[in-house]
This record gives C-alpha cells, sequence and structure tokens, in this order.
C-alpha cells in the first residue's frame, strides 16, 4: 500500500486516551474535530456487528476551509480533514489524511497553497503525537 | 476543472427543499447521513464571515463502510462518503464525489469492487435527484 496519502503512526496511549490528545493538538493549529464517526458503535447500531473501537474526525480550520471555499465551490467535497483513530494492539493508531493528496482529486491548482498550509499544520499535530509516542519509548512513524 | 471526481447537478428546488429529497434518495439506497456540517452556520460562528447556504454530508452505507474496513483498516480515512448541497442562482446544486476516485487514493485494489458497489448506488441517487430535475425543465448533469 502507498503511504503518501496519509501521516500514521502507533500511539503509546489507550485509544480512549489517544482522543483528548490529538483534540488538543489539533486546537494549537487551529483545529476543530467538526465530526465524529464512533464506526464501532455505527456498525454495531445499523448491523450488529462486532468492530474493534474506530473513530472518524472530521477536523477544520476555518481561515483554510473558507480560503478553499473561496477558490472552488467544490473543495468541500475534500472537506472536512480526515483523521482516524483506532484501537491497535493495545494501544492505539492514528492516521492522517494528507491534505495535499486529497485535495489533488480536485485538480485546481488554486488550492494546492491552501493544501500546503493545511499539510504543514497537520504535520505538526502529528510531530506532537508522535513526539509523545517517543517519549514513551516505541517506534514513531512505523505501520 | 476534471469533472471525474464526482458528480453534480443544479436542482430544480431549493437548497431547504433539496435537503429532505437527497435524504430520502440516500435511504433507498441503503445510505444514512453521518455527519451533517453546515459550512454557514460555521464560517459565521468561527470567523464571522458570510457564506452562502452550504452543506457537506457525510453518508454511509454500513455494509459497505463494513466491508471496506475489514479489507483495510485504513479505508476510514475515505469514510464516510461525502455530499455537498449548497444554495446556486436562487435554486441549489449537490455534488456527490465519485467513490471510485476517492478509493484510489488509497491504492488498495480490494477496495475497488467496494467502492464500484458504492458508486452504483450513489449514481442511482443522483439519477434520482436530476430525474426530479428534468421533471421541472432544468438541463441535467451541467455545471
Amino acid at each position: 500500500m502507498p503511504t503518501d496519502y496519509a501521516f500514521r503512526a502507533r500511539l503509546g496511549v489507550s485509544y480512549e486516551e489517544a482522543l483528548p490528545l490529538i483534540e488538543a493538538a489539533l486546537k494549537v493549529e487551529g483545529f476543530g474535530i467538526l465530526t465524529s464517526v464512533d464506526m464501532q458503535a455505527t456498525l454495531k447500531a445499523k448491523l450488529g456487528a462486532q468492530f474493534r473501537k474506530y473513530c472518524i474526525l472530521g477536523v477544520c480550520n476555518p481561515p483554510l476551509a473558507q480560503k478553499a471555499l473561496t477558490q472552488d465551490l467544490e473543495a468541500g467535497l475534500m472537506l472536512p480533514c480526515t483523521i482516524v483513530v483506532y484501537e491497535d494492539d493495545g494501544g492505539s493508531a492514528v492516521s492522517i489524511a494528507d491534505p495535499i493528496a486529497v485535495v489533488e482529486l480536485l485538480g485546481n491548482p488554486a488550492l494546492r497553497p491552501i493544501a500546503e498550509q493545511a499539510q504543514t499544520k497537520l504535520r505538526r499535530v502529528f510531530e506532537v503525537l508522535t513526539g509523545r509516542e517517543l517519549r514513551v519509548g516505541q517506534e514513531s512513524g512505523s505501520k
């Protein structure tokens, strides 16, 4: 599988501990969580199926979202930015979709600099999260 | 701009009328609305900015989502499927992201047949919506 559409890492904390850490790291970079889908609960409720703890977050930096929508009314198809968090081997894992990879789908070069700004911010979020991981003695960036 | 990453059309109804029609057409194809982001309200609340009525829907067909997540744990990065609806020239417009275009980002061929099933269903949603549009005498599929 290619690794260039997301930043991903195992985190040295539980799923329950990961969620507020992610929210706090996002806040520093001006991102709020607009949507949160609990896939475990959704698959249980709709299909009676068992699934691991798994959350899909839709995160948004309002000034960047405004710029993107002003440049291209259809930019909303790639908003909000997506982060998944799930249980993994007793710990947790996070994957942050790379805004540049996602926005390239739209084929509008005017969106590229906005995606670059979003990528810079989300990469910092990722570094904060994986820095924490390093502090607890685990390898960063592995899948 | 390329036109192959979404199905889009102007609808012959207002924004307010479009939303329940879209929800009903989705329901027929087994899709529920998991998330709904009111970008007009979000940009107003966060930036004090004016923006047209604009909604980003995250829609999910639970059996297909389950299949996708079972094939590829990172499929959540491309879930839920995205539909945008907005005010447009006194009427409304809808754009449905093409699941095949979106899933290709992940580069996992096992996801392709699942994306094809999702595309078939969302294309039918689109046809129901644009069929309604045709009945009110407007051109279908235009942008």
